[in-house]
């Protein structure tokens, strides 16, 4: 099959999109569609500061690749998790991002979580009895928390994750067979900012984890190929594997079910409209972000928890 | 494992319910759970006329025996529907559901396609090129106008159907995985009545498929065990596969979709209420039945097409 742009033999095959594309052609078409997608969904303007928070993976790499290309202020923030599990998972990561930020000249923001808190995350997650034996819901926990709080405490709008449409659907799917009211409604491309809050952003969730992959390959972007090693056997990995059978036996199967989803919440005809429920927030004691629990915020309370058991 | 109600050996053990039970309990459990469902979703009430539409199936015929066994007037109502495939299926099932209800002294109604409109649903299938070959979209606009039909010209209160949970999962599943509005906000276990149509309830909707198949042979009802010739490589069956490998990871998990999905439209907290669209419906011309469409129900123009094409 030929490049829809040019008639060179493609290197790309989308049949969920039914396009074919040369190297060439794919490296202009993935920031093109970025771009669309930014505008679609108001996500950022080109006068705005933008914290990109990256992993050392293929798709937060990408994602700053993509929005340096198309012109946007946006620095890097690294999250030292602490994760080794004998493949040395996150200094490898950090080595990785270090490098890519060093070569593309960007700045790039690093919080160690042991630094600031005293322990990495699986220590965390063992002293506080969070996450049934696994440390994702504690990580996960600690991403958002350290996020929000840089971003605050740096001044920037906007802070953009490389969740891409697997991991979307992945969320969606887990959601949708509980039927959680308060995920539904909040799911979207856009998490709108609040008092102490950025808003939140996720520019490549249309696009499929392979389109990703290829994207950071043609780019020449060296990043980490290991998953987490806690991720193994994790209910989004399980959602990910049965989306991906649906996938199979009908290509655009995923893109459908994200698309019509947000395309029902928009539309008014399905769902209910969402009521961020701003006024029960009140400011954390203990971090000053805006909380919903009592007293202190979840990621306060689990860190006071864990150092009361150290000392 | 034990029965929990009489310590004998149990004959079922339900994982998902975590119950296990011997066959005279099972089957004392079973019209119980019927009962409490029926009050539940205020299907009907013991001094309503229903016709109970049977197919000569495990959970149509199970449907008409609890019903009968819980004192509840229901009538049965057999659509023929012409169908062989090699296998005598309509013949087949007629005759198992003619027996059923001679044997149990229960009055049936036999409607047979091809007397009342001249063609057996796979020739009406054939000549209005509905369905993309397969005869199950026009089999089910012609069994819903037939039910309807019947309910109303013989003056029951209620039409009950055998649905069972991996039924109601399978039809949630595919709307969900569209997100498609106008069918999610009616789907639930009861579709009240309006002017001219009697209402619809599915009595059976939160018993898994194999639970029906065991009071189905625990009470020794015979059945056709084959499933209808066409059915094989359907949508439903496609998605009743990926539901049981959801169901295998973790039990339960078809149960939970399908209620708390019930729980959400029920909470109000995700779902717009639903507006019937009494206003835009108007009584066919032809039939009689209610209709949306301009003119002539779907029903009848479908059957007004063939018979224009045979003369």
């Amino acid at each position: 099959m030929n490049c829809r742009r040019c008639d060179r033999k493609a290197s790309v095959h989308m049949r969920q999109h039914k396009l074919a594309l040369c190297k060439e052609h794919y490296l202009e078409w993935i920031p093109e569609q970025t771009a669309r997608f930014i505008k679609k969904y108001e996500m950022f303007a080109h006068d705005e500061k933008i914290l990109v928070a990256v992993s050392g993976g293929k798709d937060s790499l990408s994602l700053w690749h993509i929005l340096i290309k198309l012109g946007y202020q946006a620095d890097g923030l690294y999250l030292g998790l602490g994760i080794d599990e004998g493949i040395n998972y996150s200094h490898e990561s950090q080595r990785l991002t270090e490098e890519f930020a060093a070569s593309h000249n960007l700045k790039l923001h690093i919080v160690d979580i042991e630094k600031e808190y005293g322990q990495p995350i699986p220590v965390i997650a063992e002293r506080s009895h969070r996450g049934h034996g696994k440390p994702c819901a504690v990580c996960g926990l600690a991403k958002r928390h350290e996020m929000n709080r840089i971003a605050r405490d740096l001044g920037y709008d906007v802070l953009a994750t490389g969740h891409n449409l697997d991991d979307e659907a992945a969320v969606l799917f887990g959601n949708t067979l509980n039927w959680s009211s308060e995920y539904l409604l909040r799911q979207g491309p856009v998490l709108p900012g609040t008092a102490g809050l950025a808003r939140k952003v996720k520019p490549l969730c249309r696009f499929y984890e392979r389109e990703m992959t290829a994207y950071a390959i043609m780019s020449g972007i060296e990043y980490i190929y290991e998953e987490c090693p806690f991720a193994d056997g994790s209910q989004s990995i399980f959602y990910k594997e049965s989306l991906n059978q649906l996938e199979t036996a009908r290509p655009g199967a995923k893109l459908i079910f994200y698309l019509n989803f947000l395309e029902a919440k928009k539309s008014g005809k399905l769902f209910l409209e969402k009521n961020v429920e701003l006024a029960n927030l009140h400011p954390c004691p203990r971090c000053g972000q805006p909380t919903s629990t009592p007293d202190q915020c979840s990621f306060c309370r689990m860190i006071e928890k864990t150092q009361t058991e150290t000392g």
